[in-house]
């Protein structure tokens, strides 16, 4: 079982909670038990597992990821002038695998999933996702 | 086939080599062939492969990751004042998944599968493992 | 299903694209439905999933890796002075896992798979890929 999730994005770095579009994608195939890839389409965004109570983590994340790869290098060679897109990819992931147990997600109490933009503000961002039965 | 593993950690930063657990809870389970889903049910530490030969691997890695994600930050705004153990999670990864080929996790000679806490000590620690067989 | 790749490297920070090796042996197998793990063996090379595209950003890639875990470090303790490569590792991931639907790799127009060489120049390295049926 497949399904794609399509979203835009308004800044240039976001990170969306899509965990509740998982679970209702899970209830709508009847997932029961086995795994879900979540897997970014996108070279310049990625999914992570993360933090879902105080936004304040979505805050401090994006912008210590952003020190750390700086959007500005002097460098950068690649044209486009998204490099530091390209590595908060490669770092978080482009996707996650969740574990799937009598049709729930297994997840810590204060784990959401994210989909990362890095590139933004994008149109028809696309996520795939991939049940795996056990 | 699923198991809780539960630990209780003993400093801010640590890697726990947990190899071992996985490969008793395979043979528990006669595991023969697929893979296995290991995935820390935490927001403030994560899971990743790496060497197991030297612990001075270990103690470099995790200074490093302490330098590029510093504990304390002027401009961090999550009131726990973790966010620090948040970045560290994303980057290596809240869970990891390996290959279970002829009843043997499939690993290089210098792998093992380490639970890393960033923001202990904490007691009760849980990493769930899943098994997908093929 | 499994197979074990091959390849020497040339430098010590390398980005090879691997995705038509893993596309060939797709065909090989009748690869149908399911996911593959690729998977490196080793501690210091990893495997992420980036831009085919443009080379620029690979050069620019390893060079802002680099520059987060620089080669040389006064604290390092680790004998063999890799642990630069073995940061580098961990933050790309030693392992992906790509969505496989209708005999095809489920990736965006950009993204290509690589193996990320991190203490090259090597003989012999090895990529387990193991594909899981749905």
């Amino acid at each position: 079982m497949e399904k794609t999730l399509q979203m835009n994005t308004n800044s240039r770095d976001q990170m969306i909670d899509i965990t509740k579009q998982i679970e209702e994608w899970m209830q709508e195939i009847n997932a029961n038990n086995g795994m879900i890839i979540v897997s970014s389409l996108h070279t310049t965004a990625g999914i992570t597992v993360n933090e879902n109570a105080d936004p304040d983590v979505k805050t401090d994340f994006l912008r210590r990821l952003d020190e750390v790869y700086p959007w500005d290098h002097q460098l950068d060679r690649h044209a486009e002038g998204n490099t530091a897109a390209h590595m908060k990819t490669s770092t978080v992931g482009h996707a996650q695998t969740l574990i799937v147990s009598n049709g729930k997600l297994v997840l810590g109490t204060w784990q959401g999933v994210y989909f990362c933009e890095f590139d933004g503000p994008r149109q028809n961002r696309k996520i795939q996702l991939k049940m795996i039965s056990s």
